[in-house]
């Protein structure tokens, strides 16, 4: 722990204080809790198609095996734990890596500085996060243009606003206009301090892992991080079958300081896994068996979540294409696997390839998001604001997106078939012919019975003619624009807050910037 | 039959030699076979839930009953069954309706003139047919307006030429410029000449379903109508609980002629019905069975369908929301209630309650037809063109829905795992940190691995920038007059043709325009 961090901890008294203040003094803004789902998962593979997928993995660890490149910490690993290591080549015989794999939580709390957020990864919850990694912002009058900080500070507060958004997620946008060995700190500062929500932290460097630790301890407490998990980063794994010593390298600080990590393959179909479902699954299954096993080598215990990010792939363009039915399969088929396994699940997100916040966009988005609901997903990146197959951080979508996840929410709560839910009473006192608006059980239920948008328009065509005659984009924008308007920051203890900057400016003066 | 049906007959021979003309000598649209699921239903009420709603429904029917207006031959019915008739109330005992719907069959076949194009409605089908009912228009250019026949026209040729689409519907739109009492003339006759997809009969008068009958007897011989079903029109009810006489009227006329009804309550949650997602289902559960009952007591043996028609309602102001939670509570529980009463199921649809086909009209489009393929609907109604709450066809969206029909058809193909989808030679052959692209596995496969859309931009940015940078709502309109410039009608007997024509005609000039 670095002096800046401890001083940070001394500043702020440790403990939960930061939090408790800002609950006290702090405006909040209203955000669901993560959701509990009381429906069934779909399960799109019968037993036999699931012990087949999961056979074949184990065969392919063991007769093809996986490359740990340029890391031979972790060859040495898996060699003591009874891998048959060639080279780089790590061949895991059958069994051994699902072995590794039960000593990972199937559940665990990722603690916010603001307790009330904490969210529950694994069991029936679904944890819900902004997109992830664009280099361009897109809003509706400046266009597309290369991210900066001031958007991706702009991102922050739009997902610490978002009613249904539970978490604050990672690289909201990249932030081309700081230097690249520098941005993490300025978007760790972001995080921490325009938003109370969970967050990630970086993983483009061992070293920006650990500055993400440090600075976490400064936000939390040294013992508090110690002891609890407070970040969870994106470890994505190079498919096919392909561990790089800079994501491993972020998986060890994190493993090792007790944060978690999403082990993700990232799988565009066709060109990093086989162009059938089936093969894709097997792939999938065998990359997250061995990332999740190389976790718990590093440290039994540490959380991990079983990650597939799967698009599908135009054949005749080679472009990646999303919200595809193909793409459906993998997710719901991977959510079985991973329950299997015992293992929170990440997948889904506001996938679309269309280059607008249009119809397209909104066609494959919801695709992609009730498909996640239905397939068990625990942690879902990207849920909102993604555009462009992932190249650009839309404002617009981002709104939109984030109102449409309100469904996710009510569709999870289920069918109450309690003495209200039966709704006898109504039925008789209406009768053939009635009108229900009126009688008294709609009276005592109609401010929780329908999930409404905050957002879409449903006005007679008269009135949204007179209005304007605006479409989805037009009142999103409206709305980013009241959003940002609105924001205040949510309380922090001043001495956290000057720990978090020294911390930030004594990194950004210790080494020249780098743009590469 | 009338005598000009008999000229229709002699014209062509009988049986099914028009179909086989078609076949041989006419342009053929490519058209994909009714979808058949090789995947589970989602079925989100437990077996708890179930029978608390079948005892519900039941007590509806006997305690409260069921409305049968200004209809003394179903009263008498009702009564020779069993049933409590009080006035024009009908109380029917715990158990009756269910018994009598069990001579409805479990599924059926409705024939099309060109017989590859007719579908099995029940089991695991799913059939999709388009938008009914809108009195509005709107295209891109020309705006909202109110729809003509020609309108009319251009709805059945996109819907002929639409692949993914398997039945030309009904009412795709209303021909305001054409009498009220004469529509129905002109929409059945561009349903058979312009296309030779299966289609739906009138409704809004019994007399009017008759003349469905007679023209269906034209085009496919009196025998064949007589022992095959060539029609499926749709009966709504007027919930809560009421059997009004025009749609009775019209069930009695198909019911008798062996013609297949989708028996469909029509619900705003809310409104129609409990603000609550088990109280909807109880009374759509009682009116189905009520319906359907009466159905059988009509011509045991009827092919009927368990219809469902639901959305919930915006509390604040009354307007019924689309693609919401609630809606996908009740879809999901009706196919379960349906599939435990053996029935074919009528649900889902293209619906939304935008007024442009942007991004509002495609999320809640998206939300509704991956329910509906998830649900076990077998007959999808409005399953392209809806818009602004069903008062608008839209040209553009209905070729946008229409493409994204494409993706029901994948999803329901579920996952195989035989040797060539389990892949395990491509990755064998790939490797670690290879490419699939180029393996062979992937050669064998591209051309049928995954979904592509017919309509969407899969393009880089630049290009799409440099082609005009369109959004989906342009791309639409020129693929609308893309379809219709290149439309050639399937061949038809000209005695056929001319036997219809005169039918039209002759009932056209036997009474004066009414438009009211």
């Amino acid at each position: 722990m670095s002096d800046v961090a401890t001083a940070g901890r001394r500043a702020r008294g440790g403990g939960g204080g930061a939090a408790r203040r800002a609950e006290r003094t702090g405006i909040s803004f209203d955000t669901a809790r993560f959701i509990e789902r009381n429906i069934p998962n779909f399960e799109i593979l019968n037993e036999e198609a699931l012990q087949i997928i999961e056979w074949n993995a184990e065969t392919v660890l063991e007769e093809i095996g996986v490359n740990f490149l340029e890391n031979p910490g972790a060859l040495a690993l898996w060699k003591a734990a009874g891998a048959d290591v060639r080279g780089e080549r790590v061949h895991i015989p059958r069994g051994l890596a699902r072995k590794l794999c039960a000593t990972a939580p199937r559940s665990f709390t990722q603690h916010a500085r603001n307790p009330a957020r904490n969210v529950e990864i694994g069991g029936k919850s679904l944890v819900l996060a902004p997109v992830y990694g664009p280099p361009f912002v897109r809003d509706r009058e400046g266009g597309r243009r290369y991210a900066t900080i001031e958007d991706f500070r702009n991102f922050v507060k739009l997902g610490y606003m978002s009613k249904w958004l539970h978490h604050s997620g990672g690289t909201v946008c990249e932030p081309t206009d700081v230097a690249v060995n520098k941005r993490h700190l300025d978007m760790l500062h972001a995080h921490m301090t325009l938003s109370d929500k969970p967050f990630m932290g970086s993983v483009t460097e061992p070293v920006r892992a650990a500055d993400s630790v440090e600075m976490a301890k400064i936000l939390f407490g040294s013992d508090f991080v110690d002891q609890n998990t407070v970040m969870t980063s994106l470890i994505n794994i190079n498919s096919p079958l392909t561990f790089d010593s800079v994501m491993m390298g972020a998986l060890e600080v994190y493993a090792k300081a007790g944060q978690a990590a999403i082990i993700s393959p990232f799988i565009v179909g066709g060109a990093m896994a086989p162009v059938t479902v089936a093969g894709t699954l097997t792939q999938v299954l065998a990359e997250v068996l061995a990332g999740v096993a190389y976790s718990q080598l590093i440290r039994p215990g540490a959380p991990v979540i079983f990650g597939a990010f799967v698009t599908s792939i135009d054949m005749n363009s080679g472009a990646p294409t999303f919200g595809t039915p193909e793409a459906a399969h993998i997710t719901y088929g991977a959510g079985q696997l991973a329950r299997r396994l015992g293992l929170p699940y990440r997948s889904g997100g506001s996938f679309c390839g269309s280059k607008l916040p249009d119809a397209q966009a909104a066609y494959e988005t919801s695709n992609s998001l009730n498909m996640a609901l239905l397939a068990g997903v625990n942690f879902m990146l990207h849920a909102c604001g993604w555009l462009e197959g992932g190249l650009v951080s839309s404002y617009e979508k981002f709104v939109m997106d984030a109102d449409q996840l309100g469904t996710l929410h009510h569709l999870a709560k289920g069918v109450s078939v309690d003495e209200n839910g039966q709704g006898m009473d109504a039925i008789r006192e209406v009768g053939p012919g009635g009108h229900y608006l009126g009688c008294a059980h709609t009276q005592a239920n109609f401010k929780s019975a329908f999930w409404r948008s905050d957002l879409l328009d449903y006005k007679p065509f008269e009135t949204w003619d007179e209005e304007g005659a605006r479409d989805t984009e037009q009142l999103a924008s409206e709305r980013v624009k009241k959003l940002l308007g609105d924001y205040q920051a949510p309380a922090l203890d001043e001495g956290i807050r000057e720990a978090l900057d020294a911390y930030v400016a004594q990194k950004k003066a210790a080494e020249p910037d780098a743009f590469i």
